[in-house]
C-alpha cells in the first residue's frame, strides 16, 4: 500500500503561525508561503512583525483558529516561554521551534506538560551574520539540514508534520535526539564560533601595522566573529557543557601544537608533529559537506566595467532592463576612489550570453 | 628639490630576473611585464619555468647581464640558498625575495656576506589556495600590502628599487624590520592557520551525523585548512617562536573561556565573561582591513524594499540618481522567486539621511 498524500496524512500542512519574525522566523514564513501554506506571524515587537509582513513573510496577526503547526522562532532563553504560552492558548495542533539548543528548552516545556504529544523540537542549520526580518530569504533553508528532535512523548503524526514543514521550506529533515543535537552543534558550530572570536580577539590589541597586512585567510577564520553577540551568548549559555567538552579537547590539541613549535624554535630537527596537525586539518576539512549543503542556485555572471560616477550603475541597470533580462543578484567589485569597477550582474544561466551581447552592443565593456 | 623620476633614480627598474616560477614568482613576472619591465625566469624545475613563460610571465632563461633586481621566489627553507647562489654569480644590482618569513633566511645571507648593501627582503601579502605557475594572476598583488624589510646594511637605493618593484606589481609597499614582519605574520596568518587546522582536525574523528549538519560558519573557519601542508610546514618551521608566542596567549584566552563555560554549565548566573570574549571578537574583527586590502570603507546602508520584477532595481537606482546621491555599493537581499527583497544601497554616511528621505518621498519603503 502506498502512503497517503501529504495533504491527507499526519503531515498535513495548510496553516502555520510563526511566533517570532526575525531572520529565521521571517525566512520560514517566506519559504512556507512559496509552498502555498497560509502563514500568520507575530513578534514581541509589532513593528518587526509588520516589516516581515511587508516583505511577504505572512500576515502579521494571531491565528483566529488553531493552525496546523506553530513555530516558535525565538532564541534558546526565550523559546520555552513562547511555546508554553502557545500551548496554554491552544494555538496549534503541532508545536515546534527553531532554537539552536534543544535539550534544556524542550525539557522545560515537557516538564510543565507531561505527556504532551504535540511537541517536537526543530533546528534548521542555516543562518546569516545579519539578523532581523530584512535579512530574511526565501531560500535560506534550501538544501540545508533541518534537525528534527522528537521527545520521548512526541506523537508520530506530529513528528511527520514537523518534517513536512522542513521539507516545505526546502530543507532536508534529519532526526536526532535533543542531546545528540546539542553535542553535534557544539562541535560544528558553537565551539568553532568561540575559537573564531578568540582569534579575532587577539587582533583587538595588536599593533596597527600588523593588523593592516592581514589577508584573506584570517578574514575567513574570523568572519563569524562579526556576528551580533546576543544570539550567540544565548546559544553558548544554553549549551555550555557540550561546548566546554569540545574546547577542552581542542586545548589538548593546542598544547601538543605548542610543544611541537617550541621544539622547532629550540632547534629541534623533526617537523613531524606540525605536519601531522596540518594533515589532520586536511582530513577534517575534507569531511565537511559542500558549501551550500545541497543544490545551489547556479547563476551566471556578466562582469561589466562601470565608471565610478553618479548614475552609471542606474544607467547599466536600465540597459539590462532594456535587454529584457532580470537581475538575480549584483556584486560591485571596486573600492572608493577607483576610477572604474566591475559590476558583476548575476542572471539565470540561459540569459547570460544574450545580456552580454546586448550590453556590448549598447557600448558597455563586458569582461567575459 | 623634487625627487628625480623613478627611471633615473635608485628605483630604476628595467630588467628583473625571477628565480622560482611558482604561483608567486610567475605572478610577479606577469605583473612586471604588464608594467613594461623585461623579465627573465628560472626554476629548479625547468618545466615549471617553461610553463610560466608560456603564460607570459617572462623568458625562461638566466639573464645574460646583471639585471636591476633579482627576486628569489622560493619558500623560507630554500630562499637563502637561491639568494646566495645569485649573489655569488653577480646576477643583479639589487637582490630581494618574497618568502613568508624574513628574519632567519635574510640573516643567513647577510652572515655569509657581511655589509651586503644590495640585499632587501620582501613579502607580498597575497596568495591563493592553488599553487604553481598555472594559478598565477597578473592582478594577484593589486592593492595588497607588500612588506619590504631592509637589513641594517641595506643601501637606500636598493630599498627604493625593491619598493619600485612592489609598486610596479600594483602592490602597496609597507616597510618593516624583519623581526616585526615575522611577529606580524605570526599573528595575522601563521597562528590563525594552526588554529584553523586544529578546529578542522577535531572534525576528522567526529560522528558522521554531526559533521553532516555543519554549516557555513565552520566552513569559513576551516577553509585555509584545505591548503597543501608543505608550504605551511616551511613557514611554521621557519617562524616557530613567534607563532608559539601568539598561540600561548590564545591558550590563556581559551582557558578563561573554559572557566566561564564551566561556570555556566554548573548553573552560574553571570554570562559576562562569555559576552566579553564575543565582544572582543567583534572588536578585533572590526580592525581587519576591507575585502579589497585597503582601510575599511565606512559606508552607510539605506535598505529599500524592491519588488522582484524586472526593472524595479533600475527604477530604484534612477530614483537614487535623482536624489543626487552616488551609490558606493549595492547588495541585494533576495533570492529566486521571492516576491520582494531588500536592496541595500550603500552611500557615504553624510548622504544616508537625505537619500532615505528622498526615496520615502518618492514612494519607496525604506527600512531603517
Amino acid at each position: 500500500m502506498t502512503s497517503a498524500p501529504a495533504e491527507e496524512g499526519g503531515g498535513a500542512l495548510r496553516t502555520v503561525h510563526v511566533a517570532g519574525a526575525g531572520l529565521i522566523g521571517a525566512s520560514v514564513g517566506l519559504a512556507l508561503r512559496r509552498a502555498g501554506v497560509t502563514v500568520t506571524l507575530s513578534d514581541a515587537d509589532p513593528e518587526v512583525a509588520r516589516r516581515a509582513e511587508e516583505l511577504g513573510a505572512g500576515k502579521a496577526a494571531l491565528p483566529e483558529e488553531p493552525v496546523d503547526v506553530l513555530v516558535a522562532a525565538a532564541p534558546p532563553a526565550a523559546v520555552a516561554g513562547v511555546l508554553l504560552e502557545a500551548v496554554a492558548a491552544g494555538r496549534a495542533r503541532t508545536y515546534t521551534d527553531v532554537a539552536g539548543v534543544k535539550e534544556g528548552p524542550l525539557r522545560a516545556v515537557a516538564d510543565a506538560h507531561p505527556g504532551l504529544a504535540s511537541l517536537v523540537g526543530g533546528h534548521p542549520m542555516a543562518g546569516r551574520e545579519r539578523s532581523g526580518p530584512g535579512a530574511a530569504r526565501t531560500d535560506l533553508f534550501e538544501g540545508r539540514p533541518w534537525i528534527v528532535t522528537p521527545l520521548p512523548g512526541s506523537g508520530a503524526e506530529h513528528v511527520e508534520r514537523v518534517e513536512a514543514l522542513a521539507l516545505a521550506c526546502g530543507a532536508v529533515p534529519v532526526r536526532m535526539e535533543p542531546a545528540e543535537h546539542d553535542r553535534a552543534v557544539a562541535l560544528v558550530s558553537h565551539a568553532p564560533h568561540v575559537v573564531a572570536a578568540l582569534v579575532a580577539g587577539r587582533l583587538a590589541a595588536a599593533p596597527e601595522r600588523a593588523v593592516g597586512v592581514a589577508g584573506t585567510g584570517v578574514r575567513d577564520i574570523t568572519r563569524v566573529a562579526e556576528s551580533d553577540p546576543a544570539p550567540w551568548l544565548s546559544l553558548l549559555t544554553a549549551n555550555a557543557a557540550p561546548v566546554a567538552e569540545v574546547l577542552r579537547a581542542l586545548r589538548a590539541d593546542l598544547d601538543r601544537a605548542l610543544d611541537a613549535l617550541d621544539a622547532l624554535a629550540a632547534g629541534g630537527a623533526t617537523t613531524d608533529d606540525v605536519e601531522a596537525l596540518l594533515r589532520a586539518g586536511n582530513a577534517g576539512r575534507q569531511r565537511l559537506p559542500g558549501r551550500h549543503g545541497g543544490p545551489v542556485e547556479h547563476l551566471a555572471t556578466v562582469p561589466v566595467v562601470v565608471p565610478d560616477r553618479p548614475g552609471e550603475l542606474a544607467r547599466l541597470l536600465v540597459a539590462v532592463e532594456e535587454a529584457g533580462v532580470n537581475v538575480e543578484d549584483l556584486e560591485i567589485e571596486h573600492s572608493l576612489g577607483q576610477p572604474a569597477g566591475l559590476a558583476e550582474v548575476l542572471v539565470r544561466p540561459g540569459e547570460a550570453d544574450r545580456l552580454a551581447a546586448a550590453l556590448t552592443a549598447a557600448g558597455w565593456s563586458v569582461h567575459r
